[in-house]
Protein backbone atom coordinates (compact mmCIF):
# COMPACT_ATOMS: atom_id res chain seq x y z
CA UNK A 1 0.00 0.00 0.00
CA UNK A 2 1.48 3.74 -0.73
CA UNK A 3 2.18 5.61 2.15
CA UNK A 4 0.25 9.39 2.67
CA UNK A 5 3.21 11.33 3.19
CA UNK A 6 3.74 15.04 4.93
CA UNK A 7 7.09 16.63 4.51
CA UNK A 8 8.93 20.13 5.22
CA UNK A 9 5.74 21.15 7.12
CA UNK A 10 7.17 23.91 8.99
CA UNK A 11 5.41 25.50 12.35
CA UNK A 12 6.62 28.23 15.07
CA UNK A 13 7.16 27.32 18.42
CA UNK A 14 3.49 28.22 19.66
CA UNK A 15 2.01 26.08 17.10
CA UNK A 16 1.21 27.86 13.86
CA UNK A 17 0.98 26.58 10.43
CA UNK A 18 0.70 30.03 9.12
CA UNK A 19 0.06 33.54 10.45
CA UNK A 20 -2.50 35.53 9.96
CA UNK A 21 -3.80 37.99 6.86
CA UNK A 22 -3.03 35.77 4.00
CA UNK A 23 -2.47 37.76 0.81
CA UNK A 24 -1.99 37.57 -2.84
CA UNK A 25 1.94 38.97 -1.75
CA UNK A 26 1.82 37.31 1.96
CA UNK A 27 1.08 33.43 0.97
CA UNK A 28 1.80 33.00 4.90
CA UNK A 29 0.15 36.22 6.37
CA UNK A 30 2.07 38.15 8.71
CA UNK A 31 4.43 35.27 9.24
CA UNK A 32 6.10 36.32 6.19
CA UNK A 33 9.34 34.17 5.18
CA UNK A 34 9.99 33.06 8.50
CA UNK A 35 8.43 29.90 8.57
CA UNK A 36 9.91 28.68 5.47
CA UNK A 37 13.49 30.67 5.48
CA UNK A 38 15.58 27.19 6.39
CA UNK A 39 14.64 25.50 3.52
CA UNK A 40 15.59 28.09 0.95
CA UNK A 41 19.30 27.57 1.28
CA UNK A 42 18.35 24.32 0.39
CA UNK A 43 19.44 22.51 -3.01
CA UNK A 44 16.10 20.83 -2.74
CA UNK A 45 14.31 24.31 -2.63
CA UNK A 46 17.40 25.97 -5.44
CA UNK A 47 16.55 23.52 -7.65
CA UNK A 48 12.49 24.26 -7.52
CA UNK A 49 13.58 27.96 -8.00
CA UNK A 50 13.33 29.60 -4.67
CA UNK A 51 15.96 32.28 -5.57
CA UNK A 52 19.09 32.80 -3.22
CA UNK A 53 22.31 33.13 -4.28
CA UNK A 54 24.70 29.80 -3.60
CA UNK A 55 23.44 26.72 -5.33
CA UNK A 56 22.09 25.05 -2.08
CA UNK A 57 23.20 23.39 1.11
CA UNK A 58 23.68 19.78 1.54
CA UNK A 59 23.55 19.01 5.72
CA UNK A 60 20.63 18.67 7.41
CA UNK A 61 18.28 20.29 6.33
CA UNK A 62 18.48 19.29 2.65
CA UNK A 63 18.54 15.66 3.66
CA UNK A 64 15.40 16.17 4.99
CA UNK A 65 13.77 18.52 2.49
CA UNK A 66 15.10 16.17 -0.35
CA UNK A 67 12.77 13.39 0.83
CA UNK A 68 9.87 15.58 -0.49
CA UNK A 69 10.26 14.28 -4.28
CA UNK A 70 11.29 10.51 -4.31
CA UNK A 71 8.15 7.98 -4.60
CA UNK A 72 5.76 10.98 -4.46
CA UNK A 73 3.03 9.83 -7.09
CA UNK A 74 0.01 12.88 -6.25
CA UNK A 75 -0.25 15.64 -3.53
CA UNK A 76 -3.10 16.74 -2.24
CA UNK A 77 -3.48 20.55 -1.34
CA UNK A 78 -6.12 22.29 0.16
CA UNK A 79 -7.51 25.41 -1.31
CA UNK A 80 -5.58 27.72 0.92
CA UNK A 81 -2.09 26.61 -0.20
CA UNK A 82 -3.07 27.14 -3.75
CA UNK A 83 -4.26 30.38 -3.81
CA UNK A 84 -5.68 33.86 -1.50
CA UNK A 85 -9.08 33.44 -2.98
CA UNK A 86 -12.28 32.33 -1.15
CA UNK A 87 -15.63 31.57 -2.10
CA UNK A 88 -16.61 30.81 -6.38
CA UNK A 89 -13.94 31.05 -8.45
CA UNK A 90 -14.01 35.08 -10.02
CA UNK A 91 -12.15 33.65 -12.76
CA UNK A 92 -10.05 31.12 -14.29
CA UNK A 93 -6.48 33.74 -14.17
CA UNK A 94 -5.39 32.71 -11.05
CA UNK A 95 -3.10 29.41 -11.48
CA UNK A 96 -1.67 29.06 -8.01
CA UNK A 97 1.89 30.82 -6.77
CA UNK A 98 4.53 28.74 -8.71
CA UNK A 99 4.61 30.42 -12.42
CA UNK A 100 3.68 28.35 -15.54
CA UNK A 101 5.97 25.23 -14.33
CA UNK A 102 5.01 24.36 -10.69
CA UNK A 103 7.78 22.37 -8.56
CA UNK A 104 5.25 19.04 -8.20
CA UNK A 105 5.53 17.58 -11.41
CA UNK A 106 2.78 15.27 -10.58
CA UNK A 107 -0.84 15.44 -10.37
CA UNK A 108 -2.22 17.71 -7.76
CA UNK A 109 -5.70 17.54 -6.09
CA UNK A 110 -6.71 20.97 -4.72
CA UNK A 111 -9.86 20.58 -2.28
CA UNK A 112 -12.42 22.98 -2.75
CA UNK A 113 -16.13 23.45 -2.56
CA UNK A 114 -15.98 25.59 -6.12
CA UNK A 115 -15.47 23.15 -9.11
CA UNK A 116 -12.95 24.57 -12.02
CA UNK A 117 -12.03 22.56 -15.09
CA UNK A 118 -8.83 20.56 -14.88
CA UNK A 119 -5.67 22.93 -15.24
CA UNK A 120 -2.32 21.31 -17.32
CA UNK A 121 0.44 23.27 -16.45
CA UNK A 122 4.08 22.80 -18.13
CA UNK A 123 6.56 19.98 -16.53
CA UNK A 124 3.16 17.22 -15.80
CA UNK A 125 1.52 19.20 -13.48
CA UNK A 126 -2.09 19.34 -13.24
CA UNK A 127 -4.26 20.43 -10.72
CA UNK A 128 -7.71 18.63 -10.06
CA UNK A 129 -10.02 20.23 -8.09
CA UNK A 130 -12.25 18.54 -6.06
CA UNK A 131 -14.84 18.97 -3.69
CA UNK A 132 -13.70 16.41 -1.03
CA UNK A 133 -13.96 15.12 2.65
CA UNK A 134 -10.09 13.64 3.54
CA UNK A 135 -11.20 9.74 2.47
CA UNK A 136 -12.82 11.00 -0.51
CA UNK A 137 -9.68 12.74 -1.72
CA UNK A 138 -7.56 10.36 -0.93
CA UNK A 139 -9.56 7.86 -3.10
CA UNK A 140 -9.21 10.51 -6.10
CA UNK A 141 -5.81 10.95 -5.33
CA UNK A 142 -4.89 6.86 -5.18
CA UNK A 143 -6.44 6.62 -8.90
CA UNK A 144 -4.03 9.26 -10.27
CA UNK A 145 -0.59 7.67 -8.21
CA UNK A 146 -0.99 4.71 -9.13
CA UNK A 147 1.32 2.66 -6.61
CA UNK A 148 3.49 6.01 -5.90
CA UNK A 149 3.22 7.71 -2.32
CA UNK A 150 0.35 10.53 -2.10
CA UNK A 151 1.81 13.79 -0.47
CA UNK A 152 -0.37 16.11 1.83
CA UNK A 153 0.64 19.21 1.08
CA UNK A 154 -0.97 21.49 3.44
CA UNK A 155 -2.25 24.12 4.05
CA UNK A 156 -2.73 23.62 8.44
CA UNK A 157 -6.14 22.56 8.32
CA UNK A 158 -5.71 20.14 5.13
CA UNK A 159 -2.79 18.74 7.34
CA UNK A 160 -5.22 18.94 10.21
CA UNK A 161 -8.18 17.40 9.07
CA UNK A 162 -6.19 14.12 7.52
CA UNK A 163 -4.66 13.69 10.98
CA UNK A 164 -7.83 13.73 12.72
CA UNK A 165 -9.01 10.98 10.18
CA UNK A 166 -5.87 9.35 11.05
CA UNK A 167 -4.90 8.68 7.59
CA UNK A 168 -1.41 10.19 7.68
CA UNK A 169 1.69 7.25 8.01
CA UNK A 170 4.48 9.51 7.73
CA UNK A 171 4.82 13.09 8.86
CA UNK A 172 8.43 15.65 9.01
CA UNK A 173 7.35 18.83 10.83
CA UNK A 174 9.92 21.65 11.47
CA UNK A 175 9.48 23.46 14.40
CA UNK A 176 10.63 27.17 13.73
CA UNK A 177 12.33 28.63 17.30
CA UNK A 178 9.61 31.93 16.76
CA UNK A 179 6.21 32.91 18.72
CA UNK A 180 4.04 33.99 15.82
CA UNK A 181 1.23 34.50 18.27
CA UNK A 182 -1.50 34.83 15.59
CA UNK A 183 -2.55 32.52 12.64
CA UNK A 184 -3.88 28.80 12.04
CA UNK A 185 -2.42 26.51 15.09
CA UNK A 186 -1.59 22.83 13.60
CA UNK A 187 -2.38 20.83 16.83
CA UNK A 188 -6.07 22.08 17.89
CA UNK A 189 -8.05 18.75 17.92
CA UNK A 190 -5.27 16.13 18.24
CA UNK A 191 -5.16 16.03 21.65
CA UNK A 192 -3.11 12.80 22.17
CA UNK A 193 -1.87 12.27 18.96
CA UNK A 194 1.65 11.32 20.32
CA UNK A 195 -0.12 7.70 21.03
CA UNK A 196 -0.22 7.10 17.10
CA UNK A 197 3.33 7.84 16.40
CA UNK A 198 6.97 7.54 16.81
CA UNK A 199 8.86 10.69 17.08
CA UNK A 200 12.40 11.29 16.10
CA UNK A 201 13.90 14.83 16.36
CA UNK A 202 16.92 16.14 15.02
CA UNK A 203 18.05 19.48 15.05
CA UNK A 204 20.15 21.84 12.40
CA UNK A 205 22.65 24.38 13.02
CA UNK A 206 20.58 26.82 11.54
CA UNK A 207 18.31 26.36 14.72
CA UNK A 208 15.06 24.44 13.30
CA UNK A 209 13.94 20.87 14.57
CA UNK A 210 12.86 18.26 12.11
CA UNK A 211 10.66 15.85 13.68
CA UNK A 212 9.83 12.66 12.28
CA UNK A 213 6.46 11.51 12.57
CA UNK A 214 6.11 7.87 11.89
CA UNK A 215 2.68 6.21 12.42
CA UNK A 216 2.84 2.94 14.80
CA UNK A 217 1.95 -0.40 13.11
CA UNK A 218 -1.74 -1.72 14.80
CA UNK A 219 -1.08 -4.55 16.83
CA UNK B 1 24.19 41.99 38.53
CA UNK B 2 22.92 38.23 39.26
CA UNK B 3 20.72 36.65 36.34
CA UNK B 4 16.97 35.64 36.27
CA UNK B 5 16.77 32.35 35.45
CA UNK B 6 14.27 29.38 34.25
CA UNK B 7 15.10 26.15 34.24
CA UNK B 8 13.58 22.48 33.44
CA UNK B 9 10.32 24.24 32.55
CA UNK B 10 8.32 21.56 30.20
CA UNK B 11 5.51 22.16 27.73
CA UNK B 12 4.24 19.87 25.45
CA UNK B 13 4.00 20.04 21.21
CA UNK B 14 1.41 22.80 21.55
CA UNK B 15 2.48 24.81 24.18
CA UNK B 16 1.06 23.42 27.20
CA UNK B 17 2.93 24.19 30.47
CA UNK B 18 0.45 22.40 32.87
CA UNK B 19 -2.75 20.71 31.44
CA UNK B 20 -6.19 21.26 32.92
CA UNK B 21 -7.42 20.29 36.21
CA UNK B 22 -4.81 20.92 39.08
CA UNK B 23 -5.95 18.91 41.65
CA UNK B 24 -3.96 17.56 44.91
CA UNK B 25 -3.51 13.98 43.85
CA UNK B 26 -2.48 15.76 40.10
CA UNK B 27 -0.32 18.95 40.05
CA UNK B 28 -0.42 18.90 36.29
CA UNK B 29 -4.29 18.12 35.80
CA UNK B 30 -4.91 15.42 32.97
CA UNK B 31 -1.23 15.89 31.79
CA UNK B 32 -0.76 13.56 34.79
CA UNK B 33 3.35 13.28 34.88
CA UNK B 34 3.98 13.37 31.01
CA UNK B 35 5.41 16.79 30.86
CA UNK B 36 7.86 15.99 33.92
CA UNK B 37 8.82 12.34 33.64
CA UNK B 38 12.31 13.01 31.58
CA UNK B 39 13.22 14.48 34.65
CA UNK B 40 12.78 11.65 36.89
CA UNK B 41 15.31 9.54 35.68
CA UNK B 42 18.12 11.98 36.14
CA UNK B 43 20.54 11.73 39.26
CA UNK B 44 19.50 15.66 40.32
CA UNK B 45 15.45 14.57 40.42
CA UNK B 46 16.67 11.28 42.50
CA UNK B 47 19.05 13.64 44.56
CA UNK B 48 15.78 15.74 45.06
CA UNK B 49 13.71 12.61 46.21
CA UNK B 50 11.54 11.73 43.40
CA UNK B 51 10.86 8.05 43.43
CA UNK B 52 12.78 5.97 40.93
CA UNK B 53 14.29 2.42 40.58
CA UNK B 54 17.85 3.52 39.66
CA UNK B 55 20.42 5.87 41.08
CA UNK B 56 19.91 8.27 38.46
CA UNK B 57 21.23 9.00 35.00
CA UNK B 58 24.10 11.25 33.64
CA UNK B 59 23.45 11.52 29.93
CA UNK B 60 22.05 14.83 28.71
CA UNK B 61 18.86 14.85 30.60
CA UNK B 62 20.62 15.14 33.46
CA UNK B 63 23.40 18.00 32.17
CA UNK B 64 20.28 19.94 31.70
CA UNK B 65 18.51 19.18 34.47
CA UNK B 66 21.67 20.01 37.05
CA UNK B 67 21.94 23.36 36.25
CA UNK B 68 18.89 24.29 37.99
CA UNK B 69 20.31 24.77 41.41
CA UNK B 70 24.40 26.36 41.55
CA UNK B 71 24.42 29.80 41.77
CA UNK B 72 20.65 30.56 42.98
CA UNK B 73 19.87 32.11 46.01
CA UNK B 74 16.14 32.63 45.87
CA UNK B 75 12.92 30.57 43.53
CA UNK B 76 9.82 32.92 42.76
CA UNK B 77 6.64 30.71 42.60
CA UNK B 78 3.16 31.30 41.49
CA UNK B 79 0.89 30.11 44.32
CA UNK B 80 -0.58 27.63 41.66
CA UNK B 81 3.03 26.04 41.62
CA UNK B 82 2.79 25.74 45.81
CA UNK B 83 -0.72 24.21 46.28
CA UNK B 84 -3.93 23.74 44.16
CA UNK B 85 -5.94 25.85 46.45
CA UNK B 86 -7.55 29.26 45.48
CA UNK B 87 -8.93 32.36 47.27
CA UNK B 88 -8.11 33.25 51.01
CA UNK B 89 -6.22 30.59 52.92
CA UNK B 90 -8.68 28.35 54.73
CA UNK B 91 -5.78 27.22 56.93
CA UNK B 92 -2.06 26.73 57.18
CA UNK B 93 -1.80 23.54 57.24
CA UNK B 94 -0.63 23.15 53.67
CA UNK B 95 2.74 23.43 52.97
CA UNK B 96 3.29 22.75 49.46
CA UNK B 97 3.82 19.48 47.61
CA UNK B 98 7.25 18.40 48.95
CA UNK B 99 6.91 17.67 52.26
CA UNK B 100 8.85 18.84 55.66
CA UNK B 101 12.46 19.26 53.55
CA UNK B 102 11.61 20.70 50.18
CA UNK B 103 14.36 20.85 47.38
CA UNK B 104 14.91 24.09 47.14
CA UNK B 105 16.92 25.04 50.57
CA UNK B 106 16.73 28.58 49.78
CA UNK B 107 14.09 31.51 50.30
CA UNK B 108 10.74 30.64 48.33
CA UNK B 109 9.04 33.67 47.14
CA UNK B 110 5.26 32.92 46.62
CA UNK B 111 2.74 35.26 44.75
CA UNK B 112 -0.49 35.92 46.43
CA UNK B 113 -2.79 37.87 46.75
CA UNK B 114 -3.36 36.47 50.08
CA UNK B 115 -0.79 37.05 52.79
CA UNK B 116 0.34 34.69 54.94
CA UNK B 117 3.49 34.27 57.64
CA UNK B 118 6.58 33.33 56.82
CA UNK B 119 6.84 29.08 56.32
CA UNK B 120 9.55 28.17 57.35
CA UNK B 121 10.60 24.20 56.45
CA UNK B 122 13.46 21.82 57.44
CA UNK B 123 16.64 22.53 55.06
CA UNK B 124 17.14 26.02 54.59
CA UNK B 125 13.88 26.89 52.68
CA UNK B 126 11.44 29.78 53.71
CA UNK B 127 8.57 30.31 52.09
CA UNK B 128 7.61 34.18 52.05
CA UNK B 129 3.99 34.69 50.45
CA UNK B 130 4.19 38.15 48.68
CA UNK B 131 1.56 40.07 46.82
CA UNK B 132 3.21 41.70 44.16
CA UNK B 133 3.89 42.54 40.12
CA UNK B 134 6.99 40.70 38.38
CA UNK B 135 9.15 43.85 38.86
CA UNK B 136 8.26 44.08 43.02
CA UNK B 137 8.50 40.18 43.28
CA UNK B 138 11.88 40.36 41.95
CA UNK B 139 12.93 43.43 44.26
CA UNK B 140 11.94 41.36 46.84
CA UNK B 141 13.60 38.31 45.71
CA UNK B 142 17.08 39.94 45.26
CA UNK B 143 16.84 41.26 48.75
CA UNK B 144 16.62 37.58 50.02
CA UNK B 145 19.03 36.27 47.32
CA UNK B 146 22.24 38.66 47.81
CA UNK B 147 24.11 38.62 44.58
CA UNK B 148 22.99 35.13 43.85
CA UNK B 149 20.83 34.26 41.12
CA UNK B 150 16.83 34.18 40.80
CA UNK B 151 15.16 31.43 39.70
CA UNK B 152 11.51 31.41 38.48
CA UNK B 153 10.05 28.20 39.07
CA UNK B 154 6.89 28.43 37.57
CA UNK B 155 4.10 28.25 36.54
CA UNK B 156 2.85 28.99 33.43
CA UNK B 157 1.30 32.11 34.23
CA UNK B 158 4.31 33.26 36.55
CA UNK B 159 6.52 32.68 33.76
CA UNK B 160 4.58 34.43 30.95
CA UNK B 161 4.39 37.40 33.07
CA UNK B 162 8.13 37.47 33.55
CA UNK B 163 8.64 36.70 29.89
CA UNK B 164 6.03 40.04 29.21
CA UNK B 165 8.10 41.93 31.08
CA UNK B 166 11.19 41.08 29.84
CA UNK B 167 12.62 40.33 33.29
CA UNK B 168 14.22 36.44 32.21
CA UNK B 169 17.74 36.56 31.07
CA UNK B 170 18.07 32.46 30.54
CA UNK B 171 15.74 30.29 30.66
CA UNK B 172 15.41 26.43 29.68
CA UNK B 173 12.39 25.06 28.11
CA UNK B 174 11.72 21.24 27.14
CA UNK B 175 9.95 20.51 24.60
CA UNK B 176 8.07 16.88 25.22
CA UNK B 177 6.51 15.45 22.19
CA UNK B 178 3.15 15.32 22.87
CA UNK B 179 -0.15 16.99 22.05
CA UNK B 180 -1.87 17.49 25.49
CA UNK B 181 -4.95 20.00 24.04
CA UNK B 182 -5.91 22.13 27.05
CA UNK B 183 -4.20 23.79 29.47
CA UNK B 184 -2.07 26.68 30.22
CA UNK B 185 -0.25 27.93 27.13
CA UNK B 186 2.93 28.93 28.03
CA UNK B 187 3.82 31.28 24.72
CA UNK B 188 0.39 33.42 24.27
CA UNK B 189 0.41 36.67 24.50
CA UNK B 190 4.35 36.52 23.21
CA UNK B 191 4.54 36.86 19.63
CA UNK B 192 8.19 37.93 18.48
CA UNK B 193 9.72 36.29 21.56
CA UNK B 194 12.58 35.13 19.42
CA UNK B 195 13.67 38.84 18.77
CA UNK B 196 15.31 39.06 22.24
CA UNK B 197 16.91 35.87 22.91
CA UNK B 198 19.59 33.34 20.91
CA UNK B 199 17.89 30.12 21.10
CA UNK B 200 19.70 26.78 20.66
CA UNK B 201 18.06 23.38 20.84
CA UNK B 202 19.58 20.00 21.79
CA UNK B 203 17.56 16.72 21.41
CA UNK B 204 17.78 13.81 24.45
CA UNK B 205 18.31 10.17 23.35
CA UNK B 206 14.45 9.86 25.37
CA UNK B 207 12.81 12.09 23.27
CA UNK B 208 12.22 15.77 24.72
CA UNK B 209 14.10 18.75 23.17
CA UNK B 210 16.05 20.97 25.46
CA UNK B 211 15.79 24.55 24.37
CA UNK B 212 18.00 27.15 25.60
CA UNK B 213 16.77 30.95 25.61
CA UNK B 214 19.87 33.39 26.09
CA UNK B 215 18.93 36.79 26.31
CA UNK B 216 20.64 39.11 23.70
CA UNK B 217 22.35 41.62 25.19
CA UNK B 218 21.24 44.96 24.22
CA UNK B 219 23.23 46.73 21.59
Amino acid sequence: MSLVRVHNFSISLDGFGTGESQQLDAPFGHAGQQLVQWAFGTRTFRTMGFPGESEGSFGVDEAFASTWGPGIGVEIMGRNKFGPQRGPWEDHEWKGWWGENPPFHTPVVVLTHHPRPVLEMEGGTTFHFVDADPVAALEKARTLAGDRDIRIGGGVSTVRQFLETDLIDHMHIVIVPIVLGRGDRLWDGLEGLEQRFDIEATPSPQGVLHLVFTRRTVQ
